[in-house]
């Protein structure tokens, strides 16, 4: 099932991550990768599975997400096996989750390598993301830690940039680039060096490894984290997971994997990127969903929703219905409008990452009912 | 019950009219004099009723409605009685509707004097009303029509002006003075010349005169209608009511009183108006609605509904909410929100005039279940 020179590669998908940003679309029940927010009828998460069988066949495919999506995630994907499923007591972060499905796949697998992909993000022109992970897939073999950078398309101020250096002259990786450091979120004039730059690239969480080396290197930095970690993988396939999870994974070290494994990693010459010029986007916020449908029209309204029954007159921006109810719109530019049964927004792609404030509040009001 | 001077005063209220432009809020069966407007708590009926209580008593107000909508006007007014309630089988504008509570009264009482006022206006400052009124009773003893026509605040382009020229000279009424002429809804530098001269009104619709006279002015210009009205009124209070307005009353011409009545009056020299000096909204769309909440204020966020829970950022206009439903807005200024079971309108305040063009598009796509 699995292409020449991938045979020891496993594909990794955290499914956490409710996507405060996207409420109320996206709540603590229905987050975010369950949603189709691409008009594909497929949610994100069934069209990461879809697009990384080929990689790796749906039998290499394991998936970390929270005990309560279990049943929504299975009915997503029928093809996913016990094996791969990974169920999180409680939400520990990044490091937690990948290392996790990294120690587990290591122990029935010693030369595995696993790519990490996140269950939120929309990928387009996917031959190009094949090649890009198979050339991953290659500097991962030679012993790095890889990464999929994206060539930026626009000086983008919500994603980290990864800034590379020499060829790092892997066989079988014509493109991969040494890291030499990784930034934050930049204001907009630095996004726009950036771009002028030409040596950065969009950091879209893409880790491809031996399952060892970045267990090994996430040591270095989290040795109690990984120590964790080893006892959950050890106790994993058998009868005790229960009683060690409940007792062991509430105590996890909360950190990204950014910072345990990329960055130290990289400072130590360590990490490789390749440089994806397929389309990507992490549709973030309600904006980026907005880009994305009027595929950079600016006059285009985007209508979500399985039975939207929308009547727009020199409206734009994005409609998301869950109802049937007639939603009219006249005269309002740049809208986003969100019709859920028990919870309506209405704002403007200017504020789309105003909405985590709006969650904010009402968590702190105690309004749990909503979110 | 009545004040001094107002003994022959009879109230009508023709409580018509859906209020196109107030969709999804406003519907056939639900038609905005029907619904809570001010958040006063009550119906504008309800408060226009309360508003004429004190000049002519609640048993000497007639209201011209809808069969449809009997029971909610009752439901409303429970201290109607019936031979106060005139039911029509069908529109037929408003020369039908005031004429034949005319004629029936005429019928009752030869001297009756009424006044008409609709049912679906914004009043404030009552006593300047009371006063106004008062002195338009004492020019309809004299013999006039008498308008009441409002001060201009603003250079209006939404309303008809009344231009007025000499003193009328009618005891009890010092304010009077005789209509020059109507103008229609004039465009904003006419609107703008119309309040700087200072002779004009704002024409509210309110009509009184006796009702002797307001028939013998309509038989002027639409004889066949005034015999119609006559045949009605002759048989309204026997048994053929039911047989006669099933065959009388679906012929009557449409003609609103203004141009059946008033204009030709007014060209005779035969109309007086009283200046109003009260606050006063036909409350049209709902850019009139926010105006009306906001009391001249930009910054303000107007709420109207029961139950309406509303979490608001930097917004402003007006949100109408039928539900429980959590209504989130974020950095929308000037937006009209208007939630209900089965529509939802979001306009702006610039395009509240637009709302009709919905509703007509609507009817011409047979979508009635929203109508």
């Amino acid at each position: 099932m699995t292409a020449p020179g991938l045979e020891h590669f496993y594909s990794v998908i955290p499914a956490g991550g409710v996507g405060s940003r996207l409420w109320p679309l996206s709540r603590a029940d229905a987050p975010k990768f369950l949603h189709d927010l691409t008009g594909s009828g497929n949610s994100l998460l069934r069209d990461t599975w879809d697009r990384l069988v080929p990689l790796s066949g749906a039998e290499r495919i394991m998936v970390v997400t929270g005990r309560a999506h279990r049943a929504a995630v299975e009915s997503q994907l029928p093809e996913l096996t016990d094996p791969n499923v990974v169920l999180e007591s409680e939400p520990r972060e990044s490091s937690a989750a990948i290392g996790l499905a990294a120690a587990i796949l290591v122990r029935r697998e010693p030369d595995v390598i696993i790519g990490s992909f996140a269950a939120d993000h929309v990928i387009g022109k996917q031959k190009r993301f094949l090649k890009a992970v198979t050339e991953a897939v290659a500097v991962a073999n030679a012993g790095h830690i890889a990464l999929i950078g994206i060539t930026p398309t626009e000086p983008a101020t919500g994603f980290g940039y990864i800034h590379f250096g020499d060829a790092a002259e892997v066989e079988g990786a014509p493109s991969a680039r040494m890291v030499d450091r990784f930034v934050e979120k930049p204001d907009l004039p630095t996004a726009v060096e950036y771009v002028e730059d030409g040596c950065y690239l969009w950091n879209a969480g893409m880790f491809i490894s031996r399952a060892d080396v970045l267990l090994e290197q996430l040591g270095e930095a989290e040795p109690e984290l990984l120590a964790g970690i080893v006892e959950l993988a050890d106790s994993w396939d058998g009868p005790d997971r229960g009683a060690v999870v409940d007792r062991v994974w509430p105590n996890l070290k909360k950190i990204a994997i950014d910072y345990s494994v990329a960055e130290p990693a990289a400072a130590a010459g360590r990490v490789v990127v390749i440089p994806g010029d397929f389309d990507w986007d992490d549709v973030g916020d309600f904006a980026s969903i907005a880009k994305l449908h009027a595929g950079g029209r600016k006059s285009d309204l985007a209508i979500l929703g399985e039975d939207a029954r929308v009547l727009a007159d020199s409206s734009t921006g994005v409609v998301f219905s869950q109802g049937k109810r007639l939603i009219s719109l006249i005269g309002v530019t740049d809208i986003v409008i969100v019709d859920t049964e028990d919870a309506l927004l209405v704002t403007t792609t200017a504020n789309a990452q105003r909405v985590k404030a709006v969650v904010d509040a009402l968590k702190l009001s105690g309004r749990n009912d909503v979110l």
